[in-house]
């Protein structure tokens, strides 16, 4: 691990200075994807094609790791990497199973009327989704409804509607297109770590094995921060910086927790503590990989989770890139 | 991987040429062996003579992987391989706990009048299954009827009888002895590829991890066929072959059976979709891997799944086992 | 494996023998400490302490593995090692949420009432638990009274209360401190194998993975014992010796337990046969993991699991300190 470098002194200029360079147009694309987990090809194809043309003007230019043998993944290595960074590309959906039927991919919230997207060999159709519950059973039974029937397997993500205040973006896929373009921002003056476009999380997962055995064998790093975004609780709110996770599911150890903590607070970085009982993410595979990790979740808090609806403070965006970036130069 | 060759000249004819060499009298023989998780050795000892013996008959002879440092698992290595598929041996069953209770190995249907039978050192017994269900919580209580305790510990499985009609077979455990028929058809001529004969599948697996590594490492192998067998639904029908499955609890990658449905087509192979949101298989391990696989579920449907009763097409396991051959040809 | 010794001449004298070196105080000492996971540097560190300084008077003095590199675990290598004894040393408990909200580490019994301790920059304050059941839901609130809030994130343990009888110790956490002084009483005359003290077992895992693949590796072991606690039951008594355990969840193989069976049997030990279909241990990681491991759960059995009163029998101490000594140098 590399020694702290002076870079406390005037944060609060920093993050205001950043504020300009907040590209939201490029929020605004990912959210535009589709890449439900099993067929991110669609994300992996835009992000190679974006930090080929992009890289160029970055401080450092990454070496990339990608190729049929790393099937949709995608790992950028910067300088000497101490820390990687995960970011998932997948998301959440449905696939058609017999008829009208849908069957989830990962967890999305579901509700009558959420507008939905897929194509198959005659195109493109957008479908609305119906939910019955069964009164007895509390069984909900998911269909949708459209024109015609997809082909059997089709997998539909929500329709992106992209809304912007002052102050919040609303989308679906926040999760984790948000994590995605925080890294894609902590790429472009980036020195020294490593950053993993990781496919699969919303569905259990798989991807992280493989990658973390590689990182921890070529680069020997065993330490690593979870890009992904959390959800609003009575414990954290919009505005008040990304959450560095004290737990979920899973519990990170204290002593790699409280490093961080340290780090930001020496930096004056805005950021919350959050401490839950469920929720997970790519730490999972990390925590039970078969060489040795230390994690933490950090990332924004958002509102209505897995709905069409994520909506994170475009306040939240900017610390989390700026916490990103100051841990990263000091871990 | 390799080159298409030319197959799909006639597939029809191929079929029914198939038919004479259906060995149903080996699939019977491997119904009527016992091998519940944790103790898969009479199948382990049967399919080393049966293939010690069979292979020289073989179009290729395969190298054998076994030994105490593979406990009950299998590996035949046909030429230089591609592909490796996974046929699981263990069956699900009970085991005896205090006096007359029993608990379940893997997910049996639990009904009373089952009938069952075990072996201790004072003996085999046959024995009768009892469910009594406790009316205010739902919660099932298993116990056995027979002449004599079993010793703690004794594990029990189905009471095989073999039922053959003119377009079915019936039996307790197709799922897997068909898998493993399959495999062993396919073996006959199969040139290049892997077969695994793995075990403890049906109760959390634990084998396929070290199994993986083993190929992975040793023949570079990163795509895998899951050889077992999935469940008569709404949307999978008898005769209509075997299900290629674009899900399950799982979700394969979408260019992986893309391709597989492709290869099936061209070769006009009998085949149907399969899209569920449960049920699993050994492609979890292979999913969760630190090594990369595709993997892909290909199997024949049943009726009354994890019964004594379990019911498969003549024709679904002639298709399924000319379906092996053709991708394991084109893979 | 190692040839059979001729050891089983007179067990009962040994037994007995053995009565007066039973050190409750050091049992005690490993209670009063707290480590839930993620937390586990006092245990950790007391081990530490404690093995350098008394390793001098064992009959051989074992190789430590342990530092930053292996977190908060520690691994001891005897002679030439052929099996490995895996003890975990975190603790159940709860970590501070938002207010006086908890969350559960592991599967902690709620009760109101329990005392918890726990320490943050503040201090140590002891507080209690109290539990408040949705009547509708059946869902559980827990919070706990205190004169002051503790910090976000604070992990509490339950207030150890230790309480001895001529035929009981009960206190909290036997499970797992009776392991580790088990493996400690192991280690006095060990000759040949490893002893683990692992972390996060009680929080589904993550060090095991990591650590079977250094002993494969390192020491080409694949047979394990997991030194942990299990429970009082219709089939499990009180001062009948440890459980061999046959099953818990996951399914050991048979000819595995069959051989410690024997060895037990042949050596005159106490012991009974568990067979549940809950519960599970460290296994789990060696069972899915990437290298080959035959493994049994060996340990007394508890009444009280997972409250401040654990409870276990001064005979069943001692029979599992001798049945380990026996299995190991037979093994």
């Amino acid at each position: 691990m590399k020694q702290e470098k002076k870079t406390g002194s005037k944060p609060k200029s920093k993050i205001s200075a950043k504020k300009e360079t907040l590209n939201l147009g490029l929020l605004k694309q990912l959210c535009h994807l589709s890449a439900p987990c099993g067929n991110e090809g669609p994300m992996f194809d835009f992000l190679l094609t974006y930090i080929t043309k992009e890289s160029k003007n970055w401080r450092v230019k990454p070496k990339l790791v990608y190729g049929d043998k790393w099937q949709h993944n995608l790992i950028l290595v910067f300088g000497k990497p101490t820390t990687a960074v995960f970011a998932h590309i997948d998301n959440i959906g449905f696939t058609v199973r017999y008829g009208k039927q849908l069957v989830r991919i990962g967890g999305p919230v579901c509700k009558s009327g959420f507008k939905l997207i897929g194509k198959d060999d005659k195109g493109t159709q957008q479908v609305k989704l119906n939910v019955a519950v069964n009164s007895k059973t509390g069984e909900k039974t998911l269909t949708y409804e459209g024109k015609r029937d997809f082909e059997r397997g089709t997998d539909l993500s929500f329709l992106p509607d992209w809304r912007e205040s002052k102050d919040f973006v609303q989308c679906c896929y926040m999760d984790n297109r948000l994590g995605v373009y925080t890294a894609l921002k902590l790429a472009e003056t980036l020195e020294n770590g490593v950053i993993v476009f990781s496919t699969y999380e919303e569905h259990g997962g798989g991807s992280v094995s493989y990658i973390q055995k590689y990182l921890a064998e070529t680069y020997k790093i065993q330490q690593a921060l979870i890009c992904d975004v959390s959800w609003i609780s009575d414990g954290v709110k919009a505005h008040k910086g990304p959450v560095i996770s004290l737990r979920d599911s899973l519990i990170p150890r204290k002593v790699c927790v409280n490093k961080l903590i340290n780090i930001a607070k020496k930096n004056n970085c805005l950021f919350q503590l959050e401490v839950e009982g469920s929720g997970g993410s790519d730490a999972k595979e990390l925590q039970m990989a078969e060489y040795v990790w230390d994690w933490c979740f950090v990332g924004p808090a958002e509102d209505n989770v897995h709905t069409p609806d994520e909506k994170v403070s475009k306040k939240d965006i900017e610390a989390t890139i700026e916490l990103y970036k100051v841990l990263l130069r000091n871990l």
